[in-house]
């Protein structure tokens, strides 16, 4: 059988501001169209499905809409589980009704060892857990880490392998060895370094979600599937999509998805930016990350740039003046200084050149205005 | 058919600062005894499942399991609307699956245009609507009210109306003419008064929610069901339960219920109720509004009377000393009064006796040293 596999959704996340919701939806739609195309069995979601473990009302109606046009609508089998964004209480509602149309949705540990058999393999759900569920479920006090706990979980779900069936694991965890990104949360499972791979080596194949990057994970049989859409400027150079798994080949083929708006770095000068023949040739509407080559300031320069780039989402001095971050005044004798010493040296600081008399003469009259309205607070 | 009428849960409703939910737990296990041993052939919950568009995580648990028990487990027929506390869009989560096991879940207002059939009945699932849903629904918009939009909706399902059925509106407004208490929600529906009564004359039953009392409405064919517990002092003498509607004689009667801990008034002494002898003759464990006969201040009251009534809602002296009420000062030379006095004016108003010597040294001790560590802010 041919089964998709994604993961890490992350509906209702926000990038450096900018609602993402239509987005989403757009991906969405395009994994459905490759699900469509492909005649895929079955379609994986390992987790983090939300941003938050309490979404939007427009999060819940765009999940609400996107998996029952894919299972009620288009009659797609879904197996998901529920990752570390998610609150597995919340996402479960609904669940119970919704194995009636081959739509497992898992989201508690023990769930894990009730295989879900569809044609010729066997789905093992293992949803993002807490130590203190394993402890639970095995009555171990000693588990206190997913490392200590996820030996007994493969050994009990190997218990349940049917020897003449594939074995597939979906799960939602930090793998010891891939590579992380920014935008995965920073807090690890279980407060250590991530499970190890061997414990992976008798499945047939194991459908992560967690981390962002398809190529976060070296292993033969496993893989994440990445974000559908790129969640941070650190991931601005890897190709998002899907994975589609054949059972019978063993084979397993990545599906690139093209967003509604790119996630890219524009480097150029401000007049450059600012040029119709510059522009009109890109395409400005896409999630930017600006490097700037001015040195100059540049009265607001925000503003301006975005009447041509309605989605900026950071401005960058590539000549070492950068908008974010302030040298912190280093004067021992700061408190004696006067306001306008003081404010010449921040601008020294930030600009990394002097003050011109013509600007020496608006900071004047701009403290000594301030001064007379009763002193600066 | 024999149909159960309930609503007005507010699964996650605090009642001063006590969590509800094992009361709400124990009562809707008393509703399902009452399905069981009086066999009805489905049950309908007129809208407000949840006290808030954001249950927490607690209350989810608390629907979810019991839906799931009612309808997969106990195999009754449920027709559910949402209410004014209800998120719409967050409770609709799952509901296109739910209708494969006669669970019918409608949270739109053209929902309300399409009978759920069942057996004898026509069932109309009208949830609650603002006035611009039905504006964007009639494509009409002078429909700025709930008032002026019921006609409307009414009209449209009657157009409905299979003749040889019997037609039961389920509902979520105010109807005028209605009593309420101090536990439903203060704004009016559509901003005005209330839904005609003489719209509803054409349905056999019309099962409401909104109201808390089962006795709020005086109408042949309607009847609000009222919440299941008592969610605030006002309805101290409501009986509470459901009612239970058949379809073939027209019958409508009330089965009540007994809650975990009732909601109860208690006048009494500080000494008789500190003395075993007065608090083991009664349920020292209900939610007790107390109406202390004492005048005397009583040093850390509520901590005493606590460790004996672990659910106290609120304390009133019944001599004239009124523990919330404070009578504002009329004295125009206010200003101009000492701080001793102000206080002495002050402990007069509330306490309607005069201080003592000891208790006036203890306020110039006070209020000396306030004044030494820089004054009264």
């Amino acid at each position: 059988m041919k089964v998709l596999h994604t993961a890490d959704w992350h509906i209702g996340k926000k990038l450096h501001g900018y609602d993402l919701l239509s987005d989403q939806a757009y991906i969405l739609d395009q994994i459905l169209k490759i699900a469509k195309t492909e005649a895929v069995d079955a379609i994986m979601i390992a987790g983090d499905l939300y941003d938050r473990s309490v979404p939007s009302e427009d999060s819940v109606r765009l999940l609400n809409q996107t998996i029952a046009k894919w299972n009620l609508t288009e009659g797609f089998p879904l197996l998901v589980i529920s990752g570390n964004h998610d609150s597995a209480t919340r996402l479960a509602t609904g669940a119970p009704w919704f194995n009636q149309t081959n739509f497992y949705l898992r989201t508690r540990l023990e769930d894990a060892f009730v295989p879900i058999e569809l044609e010729d393999t066997q789905f093992f759900l293992l949803p993002y857990f807490e130590p203190v569920d394993a402890r639970i479920y095995f009555e171990d006090p000693d588990l206190r880490t997913i490392q200590a706990a996820m030996p007994k979980v493969i050994k009990k779900i190997q218990e349940n392998f049917a020897p003449n069936k594939n074995h597939i694991l979906i799960s939602h965890f930090f793998v010891a060895g891939s590579s992380k990104t920014e935008s995965e949360t920073k807090i690890e499972v279980g407060g250590l370094d991530g499970i190890n791979g061997d414990l992976l080596t008798d499945f047939d194949y194991v459908a992560l979600g967690h981390l962002h990057g398809k190529d976060a994970l070296k292993l033969a049989n496993a893989r994440y599937s990445g974000s559908p859409l790129k969640y941070s400027l650190s991931e601005k150079n890897q190709a998002k999509g899907v994975w589609i798994v054949d059972t019978e080949t063993q084979d397993f083929s990545f599906f690139e998805l093209t967003p509604l708006h790119e996630l890219t770095e524009l480097q150029a000068s401000f007049s450059e930016l600012l040029d119709p023949d510059f522009y009109e040739t890109i395409n400005r509407k896409d999630y930017l990350s600006i490097l700037l080559d001015d040195r100059a300031i540049i009265p607001n320069l925000m503003n301006q740039l975005r009447q041509v780039y309605p989605r900026i989402i950071q401005v960058e001095r590539t000549n070492g003046f950068e908008t974010t971050v302030v040298t912190r005044l280093q004067d021992e004798n700061i408190k004696e200084k006067s306001p306008i010493a003081l404010t010449e040296d921040f601008f020294t600081a930030v600009s990394q050149s002097n003050l011109t008399m013509q600007q020496k003469n608006w900071i004047e009259t701009g403290l000594h205005e301030i001064l007379q309205k009763g002193g600066v607070r």
